[in-house]
């Protein structure tokens, strides 16, 4: 693990440690181009070749029956049961107040205007598969998606076999019924243009590995394709720390980010040497006790300790970086909230830990990593709706509005742009 | 023009006629590669270099001076600035509703989450030049950055010397001081990553060309790059006509979507073959006085008119087509409200022509082209913050969460994320 004094750098050498290494899709998006151009012209045949290539796949049927899923929830504790409903209780009480609400202003006398919402018709969830069960992240997107009003919500995730049972569960509370057991480039390729069993959809969620994210930017840009939630890169936490925070607490929320994947990358600050000694001294002693130790090496290697002047210091930092997880292990935390600009969770308070929030405070665990905090928010009820805009004008609202309307179309020289507004009078 | 007969169509017959043309950006996306590198290594020579190259540049310095904006200022006529105040002061009235409102929920017993927003620091906004002077774009973007309270809008455009004195104009009751006379991949490129002279931007606003499109695409999937608002199409109008409408009225309507390029779309859906008729005969006669007859001529091949069973068996064509902006020419248009899914901009009635909505009525007219309103919403205060969640929670409020927590940490493996929680009640 690397440690900086920021205290004794520049600016610029500050910002040159912060940065995060740019992914390299170049490969990834000629292989995802592939799959996809071969899912479109070959269809499920495809899909289920791909699937045996790269899964090791073993069914005979990518459709998750209703059997199937009956099956998988007799293979759950009633405990196992329980958090994943405490879970979804907690979420859908956060996610609800997020539906957003329609008004109408009149601009001018006789134009009204108004904006309204409706869900996206169709999305796809995508829950990844490899490292981990994640009934969690099936949670994150089933629960806005319901609350959204979505007509059809289609999760798919990779496996070999048997969709994980808690990930059943999770989907068939959100009130998913169409599930595919397939993952990768091809499943996003099936979920954005369509096959002939899997109607297309609108948009797709859900993180994925560079193969899955290649394809779902490249779906995005194309009339035929659909749109995605938020461009996706390794989870990352920073944690701010005062000289009198519990070493042993910090410790813990650091090792936990950083046991996501290999690329995970925890940053702790704080303005005590001697609280960075103790901190690292309690890595050490509970990276012993945890599984996932060969995960844990390998982030801690591009994972940091920095040194800054004081905590207010600290803020310029933490805003240039824009960490998906900003934990706050300070006194009186609330005090600097106004000074946080960029960043997807913040948890307040040594009582906070961010795994609360990747399961079960309500707050949404799909947050923007990579510094895209800085333009992105997390997903949310609205992530699973758009806005339209209306506008209802009378004869006279238009002759109130025809002078700006016949002026600005003069400026940009659009003649038939005036024309609609003059023709209205002329009879 | 062509004339299709949807009730003697199959519907995939209908969805072909229907489908827009997918944008090949490959040999796009080459260029914009190139230039983006090449900006990123020398600066402001390269932006320079590149900008003499395309647009026959004839300035020594990008940035636009106060003495030339005052300069600008004379040179427009007191009726034209007048306009342009009320537009601006029309669509601030509409989007100042927009900002949006945290909210805090306490989930469980000592847990309490919120959601707070904060603007974009710094974003971009390009207004497009080549075939039209539009001091209503920059109205459009600027008036929303200003509401949601961005701390560095930077305006870029193309030209070969002077930015049109509108454009200064508009920007400046935006508040927008910091000026660019650039545009093209290479402006994208300069905002997207910055060079000495000009700051990266968190994110980028506005429509452009090919090369605007593609190098704001590849900015977007690279961390050290910035976002983008919206995939960029050529605009489209879809009107839905009764047999009473005017096909006056209706022909100004198609005609003034079809003057913003050659590539632009117009749609007519009626259920009368002698409205349809009338209309046509509409449209050559006001085509003869209209400027830009290369554009309207060009448009109209690939526009069409369909004829539908009913008015209300249209709406399965509106909401699969999922126009930019939908006109209703149609009694009472308020009762099929409901009906409508996808679409930007609606505008009801015979006397709310589209050019109100592109000036002046208040709504925002950068919206989503190419069916993207299946998934996208027009520009927004919105579309300039970002929401961050907070949580605060008290040791027995984690005590509270802490066998969810546990139970769900166990079923996806983590156990670092478990005993995260655990060591907070040993001590």
């Amino acid at each position: 693990m690397k440690r900086f004094d920021f205290t004794k750098m520049t600016e610029a050498e500050q910002k040159a440690v912060l940065e995060r290494s740019a992914i390299n899709l170049t490969k990834a998006l000629e292989t995802a181009k592939e799959i996809s151009m071969i899912v479109r012209s070959r269809g499920m045949e495809a899909v289920m070749a791909y699937a045996r290539k790269f899964d090791k796949y073993n069914r005979e049927d990518i459709r998750v029956s209703e059997n199937e899923i009956e099956e998988a929830f007799s293979l759950l504790t009633e405990k196992q049961k329980k958090a994943i409903r405490n879970a979804a209780e907690n979420i859908r009480r956060f996610h609800e107040p997020q539906f957003p609400k329609p008004y109408s202003v009149e601009t001018v006398e006789g134009v009204l205007c108004e904006r309204v919402f409706t869900p996206i018709e169709n999305v796809g969830v995508y829950i990844p598969g490899g490292t981990a069960t994640l009934p969690s992240t099936a949670l994150m997107l089933g629960i806005p998606a319901k609350i959204a009003g979505c007509s059809r919500v289609v999760l798919v995730t990779p496996v070999r076999e048997k969709v994980p049972p808690a990930v059943l569960y999770a989907a068939n509370l959100c009130g998913i019924t169409e599930i595919y057991a397939v993952g990768g480039a091809q499943a996003i390729a099936m979920l954005a243009y369509g096959i002939k069993e899997v109607p297309k959809v609108d948009k797709i969620f859900g993180p994925g590995n560079q193969y899955v994210t290649a394809a779902k930017m490249m779906a995005s840009t194309d009339p035929k394709g659909c749109a995605f939630d938020m461009p996706a890169g390794p989870s990352e936490i920073m944690i701010l720390a005062d000289k009198e925070a519990n070493p042993a607490f910090v410790a813990a929320d650091f090792l936990s980010q950083a046991e996501h994947g290999p690329d995970s990358q925890s940053v702790l600050i704080s303005e005590s040497e001697s609280f960075l000694d103790a901190t690292m001294l309690e890595i050490e002693k509970q990276l012993e006790s945890l599984d996932r130790k060969e995960y844990l090496r390998l982030s801690l290697e591009h994972s940091m300790f920095i040194r800054t002047e004081s905590i207010d210091s600290a803020f310029s930092t933490i805003n240039f970086y824009a960490p998906e997880h900003l934990v706050m292990h300070v006194k009186n935390p609330r005090q600097y909230i106004s000074k946080i600009k960029n960043a997807g969770s913040v948890f307040l308070g040594e009582f906070t830990p961010e795994s609360a929030g990747d399961y079960a405070s309500g707050s949404n665990h799909a947050l923007p990593t990579s510094g895209f905090a800085r333009s992105f928010s997390g997903v949310s009820v609205e992530s699973f709706m758009k806005a339209t805009t209306l506008q209802e004008i009378t004869k006279s609202g238009l002759a109130n509005l025809s002078e700006t309307i016949c002026t600005l179309a003069e400026i940009e020289q659009l003649s038939a742009h005036k024309r609609a507004v003059t023709i209205r009078f002329e009879q």
